[in-house]
């Protein structure tokens, strides 16, 4: 790993003082603004928020702003690096939510790991915040943590490792199901990687139409099925929901035959596997920087080929979903992110290339700015369907 | 109290959608400077500040940005109001730092009243900030606080109530002093209030010059003296420190012969008790809105009035320092505030009207733009003279 600070590479030059700023959007230029912006006038919409503490989402900025939080256990792929060497890829986050969602977001960088703690920290922060994006948070502690800030908060909780990638893979099966003709109920998936994006991958699959048992998750030892005696608690659980047929073996096993590969794994996945599959499917190989199968080799065993990277056709990016999913939460008054808001999500994202729709354009490029708008619309729409929306 | 939101009242058209927003500073138009500023590129950054902590100040944000944390317990003089009713004044305080600093300031509103709770929080979130800077938390909880994560973190650490006030003071009396043709060693001191603020000012003005022995505390129970059985720590402490002639009974008893008050008690104080003073002195009353005499009645009796209010002259106003403070303590790198840059705010400030200098003057206005510049240079010189840079 090359550690050291190279000036010459615009990357430093770019990052010198950060990617973020804080402005105000009032003015201050007189004493009569300062008056109105802050003491005497302001104490009047201390005593309203006191009154009646909603409309501290109509009158301060946490309406519109969000916490990317992160511990630094999992940054990219790199590993845990800690929170200050996570700093980078939040800000980066932060800086994405505004351009794609208008939302204002601040990194938040926590100097604990212990699952405790986090909670702990994020419910003391968490009045200052319209909502909470988890990121970088290894498994397993990203689930207990997001399912604890969810049942204590009422504002939306979203781990975008999970969910983000989920929505966006969703999408992307969508249309690929479109294009083969193919019904998602009747696809077979392989999910090779079974941590927190792989499960909440096939959880999301199921809610958005894949049929359970025609999906195998595959994790480092093979096969996710209940004959197994090796698995923690939540691999078990998607083993029961799981793999009807009850494949055993490793990814060659779960691949002869399936219609869809969806690499989560960051393992590579040799030609010998994938040339087991059934003809004319897809395989969406998201390892980041090295997908799991080279898209040229994916090429000759599947009519779709997607990744995570930009230099190649259909990169699967969390930045199709993450600013449209809060943008839409915040403009709903959502106090949660429902099922029923991230199949939304996705089936908006699917939307938006539906016109142009071919094997090299399952989803729209990250910077199209048509998708967090019908993202956002999409998701509000669905958050007062399941009414879970502020009176 | 009125707590509902008048429609047609200017503050709360002011105050819809908050007074803050985040924003990028690096542009995200192109594929390429997405690959900039998030992946791939981001992760050669991670990797220079997992091998080298400290590059985080100059390669993210963390070394301009300051959280303004409260937990809502002491809201301006409104009381305890809790974390969402405070949000409008930390907002107000965020846009301030930036206007006067150009410090990036992020409101936290902490759901916790508990010192444990309260500094575990900060302690967790302390990596994504260059300082803390603490508001409108009571007494004597903030005193423990402030201490334990000063001494916790490598950051500066501020609350702003205490020593923010104990500048502005300090400032102020310098100037005083010169216009009377007076040592500040030779002057007799009432500070009216020993709360947090009190405390604070009479440690400032003794780091000054005055002579602690000079300066009388008044608490509602009457003058702090060493025969007072009903004193908390701080408190005995500063009996012991202070009123070395041993003046008992009430603010009257305190202020006879005083040549200056200072009040930071909120509650009124008769004239006879201010005409007891020697001729010719100064009358500080920054009870906001109501000064604790009133500058009409306190210039029969003193010659330099000053309060805490914009519509009379001599407005003593913390953002006269804490803009400048943490302006320069990030520019030196500064790792805590010492005594050493403090008293060098306060003479940076009082200098900005050498040259103005009238009973009228003897603070610059709030507004004034020369002020932050000027308090930024001299922390930073003073925060380099006390070696507490990092490296």
């Amino acid at each position: 790993m090359s550690a050291s600070v190279d000036p010459m590479d615009p990357v430093f030059a770019l990052h010198r003082g950060g990617k973020l700023a804080v402005h105000s959007v009032v003015p201050l230029a007189s004493r009569e603004d300062l008056s109105l912006a802050y003491t005497p006038g302001v104490a009047r919409v201390c005593e309203a928020i006191a009154a009646d503490e909603s409309l501290v989402y109509s009158y301060t900025w946490v309406g519109h702003t969000v916490a990317v939080v992160t511990d630094g256990s999992a940054v990219l792929g790199l590993g845990n690096l800690g929170p200050s060497a996570a700093m980078p890829v939040m800000e980066g986050k932060a800086v994405l939510f505004k351009q794609f969602g208008d939302v204002d977001a601040v990194p938040i960088c926590l100097a604990t790991q212990d699952t405790d703690e986090i909670v702990a920290a994020v419910i003391a922060m968490a009045p200052s915040f319209g909502g909470i994006n988890l990121e970088d948070i290894s498994a397993p502690r990203c689930f207990e943590i997001e399912r604890r800030l969810d049942e204590a908060l009422d504002i939306p909780v979203f781990h975008d490792d999970q969910h983000g990638t989920a929505i966006v893979v969703l999408a992307a099966l969508r249309n690929t199901a479109t294009l083969l003709a193919r019904d998602l109920a009747s696809l077979r998936v392989v999910v090779s990687g079974a941590g927190a994006a792989g499960i909440a991958v096939s959880r999301m699959l199921f809610a958005g139409g894949v049929t359970s048992g025609n999906l195998i998750m595959v994790d480092s030892r093979g096969t996710l099925h209940t004959g197994r005696g090796d698995l923690t608690a939540v691999k078990r659980e998607m083993a029961e929901l799981t793999n009807s047929a009850g494949v055993s073996g490793g990814i060659a096993d779960a691949l002869r035959g399936a219609d869809v590969l969806i690499g989560l794994s960051g393992g590579s996945i040799e030609e010998d596997a994938i040339a087991g599959m059934a003809p004319g499917g897809a395989i969406f190989a998201m390892a980041n920087p090295t997908p799991e199968v080279h898209p040229e080799l994916a090429g000759k065993y599947a009519a779709i080929v997607a990744t995570g990277r930009s230099d190649f056709p259909n990169q699967i990016n969390n930045v199709l979903a993450f600013p449209g999913v809060f943008r839409g939460a915040f403009d709903a008054g959502a106090t949660k992110i429902t099922d029923g808001m991230k199949v939304a999500a996705a089936e908006a994202i699917a939307a938006v290339v539906r016109d142009e729709l071919g094997p090299e354009a399952i989803v729209p490029s990250p910077l199209d700015p048509r998708v967090a708008p019908a993202v956002a619309a999409a998701v509000a729409e669905a958050a007062r369907r399941d009414g879970v929306c502020r009176a």
